[in-house]
């Protein structure tokens, strides 16, 4: 068992730094795209068979030294009572948008193992198989809020602050019951076995500090303290959150995400005793091979001073990203760590 | 004449806070969508007497202490012979996109009188009108680049980043030939008559700070630099911009815009003995009055400690904000400064 993700996520020293990629398992490897080819993404999700198949591609053909979770944030939001669709383009569609109280009132907090007992036993198929760490995994409350709010992606954002701004009773019983769903989400993932447990803030960074501060990450802090018991490594990422830095410490989380935006050796000032994961722009892994070895090599050199360091990307690595570049990026982090 | 805007940007003490809006002129107003209702933008933008219309109606309306003049930021990209089509809903759209050397060869470095002499114009009509200072503008080179590599806006720039990373010395080519046809344009606006100048880095927010500093900041210092015998104030603002901010003050620019996810303390620390302009979310105007009056305070309190600063929302103002509550930010803005 390769346990080097698991020391780094604890502070401990490691013998080379690990790597995983967010959004690893994905469109820009043909064998996924192969069993993509033959079912939609949501029913992809709710098939565990398939599910391990596609989270341990990357694995094997990367040498990752941690496998996520294949599956969507949007998951528990769709047991929630949302109904959920996956448009080809469009990405993520909510029919009915949550912006009043009997929208919410119509929202459930579900039991994760009888909604989306095809999470847990995609996780519990995967212990049997892999070799390095599993990270579970769920959308932080804000983020997940945005999609019922906005009904899909956004490009502004204008309904979920409309609500925050002008109806804050409302949001905060939105963000509420999003908060006791995910937190029951994720200790029914480490009940089935997942060693670490990520959250993913993706829209975190359209808050101001201020309001990041009262409207989201009160809620993280309660699922973080909810999973404490738990033992296992815990996991903040809020994207395009260098400001937040300081707010996302309070968090409680053991390792915090951050994007490419910040200078590695700012975001180790601020996390303080905290490990740390990521920061390569995922658009870096373009660069030719001697380039992309170098960026590797300073990003590693600013990070030996951080208290625990998990090599990863500042986002989801792009669907058009060829795989030898990845795989490139894994060997040139092993290599030059001293694996 | 009201100077208030101008004093603060050269971080001189002003009897209250000035304050302005960016893109003040635009969709949120009636009166604007009244204009807009017979022309098309692009023409719009083409016709001087409309421009000075819609430029002075927020100056009327709100009581702003200084006026931007109406236009866009790709007009330069248009006069460079990247050929322009404003689509309803999608933006910009540049059929043509330039993505290798024929396609940076076949741009041209246009003199600005003979092919934007509407721009001028309309400087030298608003000129006459204005009892508030004129703010001319442009694009910054790197977020200019954007438009013309990926054809309009994009929400990945991987093409961007593609020829960033790949083919490095076309990209720069491109910056070059755009910082030239830049610095030339607003040498002509302040050859017309406006009072300052911004620089607008819409998308600098993307790149890495590595990444900025070596693939667009030197473009701006260049246009700065250039700009520096006008005498007039410069400000630069680079959106998401927070952890470039370090870098930007690099820029030689009197005055650093910010956008809203940074906390203006943090800010004011950074810059140095530089004027602040900007900062309060664009959607935080949707406050009621006693919540939005209370945060503005919170604004102006943390700004007293800054070397000049300038009202301003951390983006252009949202096309469904209510013209009262922009109103009633000027007014608190004015009231709680001491006008």
């Amino acid at each position: 068992m390769n346990t080097t993700f698991l020391q780094a996520c604890r502070g401990e020293k490691t013998e080379y730094t690990p790597v995983w990629m967010m959004r690893q398992a994905g469109r820009y490897l043909p064998e996924y795209q192969k069993v993509r080819g033959g079912i939609s993404f949501l029913d992809l999700c709710k098939t565990p068979d398939l599910c391990v198949e596609v989270t341990l591609q990357p694995v094997n053909r990367l040498n990752m030294d941690a496998a996520i979770l294949f599956s969507d944030i949007l998951i528990p939001m769709e047991a929630m009572g949302a109904g959920l669709e996956f448009n080809e383009g469009r990405g993520p569609v909510f029919h009915q948008t949550i912006r009043d109280q009997a929208g919410l009132d119509r929202l459930i907090v579900p039991d994760p193992e009888a909604s989306m007992g095809f999470v847990m036993e995609t996780i519990r198929l995967l212990r049997r198989e892999l070799k390095v760490p599993l990270i579970g995994f769920a959308g932080a409350p804000f983020t997940c809020a945005t999609y019922l709010i906005e009904g899909g992606s956004s490009k502004t954002f204008w309904e979920t602050k409309k609500m925050m701004f002008t109806q804050p009773g409302l949001f905060h019983g939105l963000m509420e019951k999003i908060t006791l769903c995910t937190l029951a989400y994720l200790q029914a993932q480490a009940r089935a076995g997942a060693q670490a447990l990520q959250i993913f803030d993706s829209w975190a960074g359209i808050l101001a500090p201020c309001d990041f501060e009262e409207f989201a990450l009160p809620y993280v802090q309660r699922i973080i303290a909810g999973l404490k018991d738990t033992k296992l490594p815990l996991i903040y990422f809020a994207n395009n959150g260098a400001t937040l830095l300081d707010l996302a410490v309070l968090s409680g989380a053991d390792v915090l995400g951050i994007d490419w935006r910040i200078n590695i050796r700012e975001a180790i000032r601020r996390v303080g005793p905290r490990a740390i994961q990521g920061n390569l722009d995922p658009f870096a892994l373009l660069l030719p091979a001697p380039e992309l070895r170098a960026r590797i090599k300073r990003l590693l050199d600013a990070a030996a001073d951080a208290h625990g360091y998990i090599f990863n990307l500042g986002h989801g690595i792009h669907q058009f990203t060829p795989p030898d570049q990845a795989k490139c990026a894994v060997d040139a982090v092993h290599e030059l760590s001293g694996r």
